[in-house]
């Protein structure tokens, strides 16, 4: 059998230990593999009465599973309520995300899937990460910068190839190496995760209608045409640029496996569209599986019981599907 | 009896042609108001095997409606091929525009809708202007930066405050007055064109989360915000900045009647994935109605029976809601 996935709980305070609770209270009629959550076992008996079983090590968790959600317990220092971060369920969420990942980076856990977490908090206890995504990537001794964030639906897939910096910035940003640094991170991510053999990935343009051959901007012709010539001389299904804005209806978005795009909007916009309830952020690149509910702490609909699992359970389903894939790999 | 609607046929050796066919022969159960194409009958003949009926005025259309597509004939010089253009077929589609505009801005037609004209034909015979928007608004008496494009589907309007130039060159573009504006003739349209008697028209920010307070860019500070808190002194209903990239899923569409967005592909990209096949443009700030489909010539399958008239459908129902709409406004 393979080992459980370890879910970080994220910040006590979010919607985290709810929509934990409830995709394990959803695990049947989901078909989720067994996980338990790091993190403090009060956060989720403070907005939910189902049973919980603390465990102290995530061998237990597979044998607990079917009964009570397993949960390896992190404290929070301070006291926990739903909707009101601060800085001791900061730490709390941080020692759980770094528990978690060290379990999945040694194989006690067979996947990471990392719960919201406040930045801003973070920020306050002196955390220096952009984000979860690059405090994974240097726990498994790899650069951020070769970590790629993909955010995936049910049919589409998207790599912002910029993230979080503003937008006027982005051009200067863009070089032939980053392209051909996300584009062969996406592609080996999409053979080892997603099973797709032969991975097509398209480039969205960055002007309005890809530049029109230089009329409406050069960056299509000085960056991503070149890169994408260079993905495809190493045999790599790279096409494009194109216009982007007609690159994700449905007919479109069954052309490729993921959207390489130029930033954070570009790719977010149609996913989000799409896909708001049900996004994943899955980390390309890593010796590990790592996902992630696309959403945030929602501190605003804390301890309601109105948070939805559904990208929770989508999360932990595709890390579960993508570790089979890799044991099968591994195994042929 | 209204007046009927005038359609220009566009690039006669575009789907234009066919479409407006279709969209003629769909004409009952779609419940089209009358309407009479402007362009050469050829071109229609050469797509389509139903009836014909030349006209020489429009105030003909409505009795000829029920039982042939009525044509106000622009003679093409040349042959006409569908699938290859040239500018004999530019000189009719411009002529045909024109005629057509001409019309409903005299009233004998009670809207104008255009079908797709080739740019780069319509560039070949020294057309100048950046599209047949602006040529329209100029034979409006408007100039054309006062004109505004929407894009309609059956749940999202946006207005792309800026459209065809580099994505670099935007932020330098957006100022206060602009999006003051584009601000204040969206919601004067969407009150005579939509029948919205108190629209709410929500701005997109610019950057990855509309800037965090200024963390990733200051364009929401510096000029989106005041731009907001200025309409909102008018007594316009503008919310925002918002963040693009939740600002389009069907929860948060249900909360404005208008997005208005910075750049083409922040507008387009959501619409055109959500509604590729039906998106209408449709001109804000004109003395009369115009609208179009939301799409292009499409040379690669004219001629071949594939073009898809539901785009043209919607943009000549929106035009006559449109004008039936302004009618009984007036009459008030």
């Amino acid at each position: 059998m393979l080992a459980p996935l370890a879910i970080s709980m994220g910040d006590p305070a979010g919607i985290g230990p709810e929509i934990i609770a409830k995709a394990w209270a959803l695990r049947v009629e989901a078909g989720l593999p067994p996980f338990f959550a790091t993190g403090d076992a009060r956060a989720i008996a403070a907005v939910w009465n189902g049973p919980i079983c603390a465990i102290n090590h995530p061998d237990a968790a597979n044998g607990v599973f079917e009964t009570a959600l397993p949960v390896l317990t992190v404290e929070d220092g301070g006291e926990i309520v739903p909707g009101v971060p601060d800085v001791e369920g900061a730490r709390c969420a941080l020692r759980a995300l770094e528990l978690a990942a060290g379990l999945a980076r040694s194989g006690a856990a067979r996947a990471l899937v990392t719960g919201p977490v406040s930045k801003a908090q973070l920020y306050q206890i002196g955390f220096t990460y952009p984000g979860q995504t690059e405090f994974v990537a240097e726990r498994c001794g790899i650069a951020g910068e070769n970590a790629v964030m993909m955010l995936a639906g049910p049919d589409l897939r998207v790599v912002p190839m910029t993230t979080h910096v503003p937008l006027s910035a982005v051009s200067g940003l863009l070089s032939i190496d980053l392209l051909v640094a996300k584009g062969r991170a996406t592609a080996r991510g999409l053979m080892r995760n997603f099973g797709i053999l032969a991975p097509r990935i398209a480039f969205a343009g960055f002007n309005p209608h890809a530049g029109e051959s230089g009329a409406i901007g050069r960056e299509e012709i000085d960056v991503i045409a070149p890169a994408i010539a260079q993905l495809r001389a190493e045999g790599i299904d790279a096409t494009g640029p194109f216009a982007a804005d007609t690159m994700f209806h449905p007919r479109a978005r069954a052309t490729y496996d993921a959207a390489m795009c130029c930033y954070h909007d570009q790719a977010l916009v149609p996913l989000k569209t799409l896909y708001f309830d049900d996004g994943v952020n899955i980390t390309l690149g890593l010796p590990i599986v790592r996902t992630s509910p696309d959403h945030g702490t929602a501190f605003n609909i804390a301890g309601k019981n109105l948070a939805e699992p559904g990208a929770m359970i989508a999360a932990i389903r595709m890390a579960g599907e993508a570790t089979e894939r890799r044991a099968a790999a591994d195994d042929a």
